[in-house]
């Protein structure tokens, strides 16, 4: 699978009669992804239910990507490899850009373990003039496998899942993530207000 | 490539907390993906452009996908092959349910020569209650080929490009699609009209 390269020829890039400009307009937001990063456990679905959720009742048009079901959908030909894995981030990174295109605030949550995928998401956004706000979920493994709210640890654990993230495959933290969320240590209703407050500092909502 | 193989395990398909009919109520309208096709300058993308322009002139959301724009970016990994016209197809498809389940309308221009192909599509939709309007832009290969805004019938009977749909690799007219529009006989303005009239049938705008 050839991610970089660029195998169709004859083709460019169509600028739409109706502006991003327009759709954000007719929205009253500007389209942003948050990117929620972290371990299985970590609380990446939970926080974006509930910021989703906060977001809706505001008046703002949201929509959430997750790898559950990203996953029975466009991506049910990619496993768990770590080429599948890139793979499948790169396409959800290419699915929240044209979301956000479209004028909406992107969700998504998925463990996305490793750096380099998820720059490549981040310069898929910036060379687009969009807003990335990496949001890494971070919580010490010991206490996500405690958590292990899909039993998934205690299969991985006993060799019935392959490459699990933190088992046997690797979780590569974010360096500079827009936000840090220690879900051990903060309330819900806080992890949502920190995600509000930085899109509203990225001009994505009315102050 | 497995096109419709569950390759990944350990997935469910969740359900947000925000409902698909709590954004469409949000948005005033319902979600629908007209899909176009056609061969190549039958006319799918001025219609989709017009038809694009007039919904958000009356505040309506949405979004054009676009044959060209999609292979610069998601599907930038697959070529015209047999096999990779389905793949993009199917993902395409794929993207185009996620906008649905956004409560957006969607607009697809894609020449999409196989019937298998667009099967599927519709099949995506339906089985999760969404509408689907095939729209077949139907134009003789001789009118399609004199208009060749693109100069891609030239190159393709030069033998310059490969796979070229109408040329060497078939098109297959859709057997009972939604709406036909010969673009060679009506005026855009009778297209947009057309397309519009089918979105109101559905439920997809006020009346």
């Amino acid at each position: 699978m050839e991610n970089t390269t660029q195998k169709a020829t004859n083709v460019t890039w169509h600028d739409g009669e109706v502006s991003r400009l327009e759709r954000q307009t007719l929205l009253g937001q500007l389209g942003a992804t948050v990117w929620f990063t972290g371990l299985s456990g970590a609380g990446k679905s939970t926080i974006a239910v509930a910021v989703e959720k906060e977001l809706h009742k505001r008046g703002h048009l949201v929509y959430r990507l997750d790898g559950d079901n990203i996953r029975m959908g466009i991506n049910r030909n990619l496993g768990f490899s770590a080429e599948d894995r890139t793979e499948n981030i790169r396409r959800i990174g290419e699915i929240a850009k044209l979301f956000v295109d479209a004028g909406l605030i992107v969700l998504s949550s998925f463990i996305s373990p490793y750096r380099s995928d998820r720059q490549l998401v981040r310069k898929l956004h910036e060379d687009a003039g969009m807003n990335f706000i990496e949001c890494f979920v971070d919580v010490p493994l010991a206490e996500a496998e405690l958590r292990d709210p899909k039993g998934l640890y205690k299969k991985a654990r006993a060799g019935e899942i392959r490459n699990f993230t933190g088992i046997d495959d690797p979780y590569e933290a974010p360096e500079s993530p827009e936000l840090v969320l220690p879900s051990h240590q903060l309330s819900l209703e806080e992890e949502v207000d920190a995600v509000l407050k930085k899109l509203a500092q990225c001009g994505c909502l009315p102050e």
